[in-house]
């Protein structure tokens, strides 16, 4: 029986690299049928570090998932998990995010620390069994470390995640600084995408109270290009609020250069989340300065103020 | 700051002696402001562990949790645990239970695994960072395993359990058999007490779908001696259906000699609960053969019926 391992919808670089980490976790330990997938499109700073790596993406998951045995990489809350989740078998879960919205029927393996990325807590489990770490995976743990941290930038970033990409660099045989720099710039153009693509590169839903607020990230190396699309972004953003019944939208557009970032607003509750953060909209939009994470400096301030 | 840790109301043994033992670990580790506690009275077979090793019980938790860090042991779900938990800061989990109405606002330590006890993940704990344990700690984790195994004999108990137990007897200096069954008898007595002290022993709220539903389970050394009380222990639980609007009440009595339960159903749904056994409730009560789980023979079971 197969045991399916994928990241969240819309994947990014850690929940993508980490479910195949994780097969090969698996496939060590001894469950040959465990095998990686992936909940959406490959963004192209992930594709640059499986490219870079030499490794396939995970196949894109389609089956029903009714009583199929699941291990979860990078995320646990059902809204952001595969579709059929509830009606699946959680085995185990790697994760590094707050726990919601997440039930099982039964016991099973969870683990979680507050680290910067889940390839980190992959790294941990490796070395606590002895597993012998192979290049390939080296690298896309760096990769999935350099992306959720920002190149070590983000408040998020632990010493152990450092340390570990550190560690990993020799295996991998890479220069991180340089890699990383080149595969965050490779998933920081925003040129080619339409609106309802930079919408989808990274976002999530979270339910707060009775609301559910969608919130997305696009990385860029210049706010401002992406801000001179903002009338058609908001557009995009108002018809996901009406076709998907989120209460609110808060596009972040994150400077991965000098790590600030700049939110747009739609939809309810603009005011209070506009207040989440001490500061007020000006054209629905608001400069953060040293803001970068998502998880740490955008998601426990709008839950306070919306709760 | 102090770290409040404790485990689930109602506590059994590995709810108490995880908190003590949780506590020497966060000490071992640094954290000098971890302190045990307890959300319910000590349990005659827990007194028993702790006399044997002269440890004193935690104290009753009385502190109001607001913005306060906690540490849970043995339990995840909200409505088991303390009364403020929801305003409280969880930062650490350690359990063998499912995960059910537990949300946290941002990440944390989350370490669960499906063995038969807390105790076991935390000698597990010990031993990978290569922190000392003490002989009453042993003996508490071994009081812990054997508690919730009844001595290796719950279906919940696996390999890893039974081992750690083995390895502590050094420690603790003690024959597990012998002590184990000395242990479980003492805690097996049910003539002292009254109906409303028996229900309480050791219960938990369950929420499945909109029902909530509530589970006691009683050790005995003779399941007759209980059932002779059948009509008062009916008055008893139909008052707490009505006093704290459970839906349905099952009470389980288990024989701790010969691994069998009697079950006795009252409130709603008392059909589908027996289905959930594939039997047909006699005067309210059924034999359920080789059941001694609630965690794995009656949770899940009742929870697929009622879902």
């Amino acid at each position: 029986m197969t045991t399916y391992i994928f990241g969240h919808q819309n994947p990014d670089t850690d929940a993508i690299t980490s479910a195949i980490i994780m097969a090969d976790f698996e496939h060590l330990h001894g469950n040959n049928e465990a095998k990686a997938y992936r909940l959406g499109d490959v963004a192209p700073e992930t594709q640059y570090a499986l490219d870079y790596f030499k490794v396939e993406a995970p196949e894109l998951l389609s089956d029903d998932l009714t009583d199929q045995d699941v291990i979860l990489v990078d995320h646990n809350e059902f809204q952001q998990s595969a579709e059929t989740i509830e009606k699946a078998t959680v085995k185990h879960v790697i994760d590094h995010h707050r726990i919601a919205n997440f039930e099982t029927a039964g016991p099973l393996y969870y683990r979680a620390e507050p680290v910067g990325c889940t390839a980190t807590i992959l790294y941990k489990m490796y070395n606590e069994r002895g597993y012998e770490i192979k290049p390939e995976i080296a690298g896309l743990m760096i990769s999935a470390i350099v992306s959720d941290s920002l190149l070590f930038k983000s408040p998020t970033c632990t010493e152990q995640d450092v340390n570990a990409a550190r560690a990993l660099a020799s295996i991998a045989d890479v220069d991180v600084d340089q890699y990383g720099l080149d595969m965050l710039k490779a998933g920081a153009s925003t040129k080619d995408s339409t609106e309802a693509q930079l919408l989808n590169k990274d976002a999530k839903s979270f339910n707060i109270g009775e609301s559910t607020v969608r919130i997305a990230q696009v990385n860029t190396v210049d706010i401002d290009e992406v801000m001179q699309r903002q009338e058609a972004l908001e557009n995009a953003m108002n018809k996901e609020i009406a076709d998907e019944n989120y209460t609110s939208f808060i596009l972040v557009v994150t400077d991965i250069l000098n790590s600030d970032s700049k939110i747009l607003v739609a939809g309810a509750d603009t005011d209070k989340i506009a207040s989440a953060f001490n500061t007020t909209l000006d054209n629905n939009t608001a400069f953060l300065p040293g803001v970068v994470s998502r998880k740490k400096q955008i998601v426990p301030q709008v839950t306070d103020a919306l709760s």
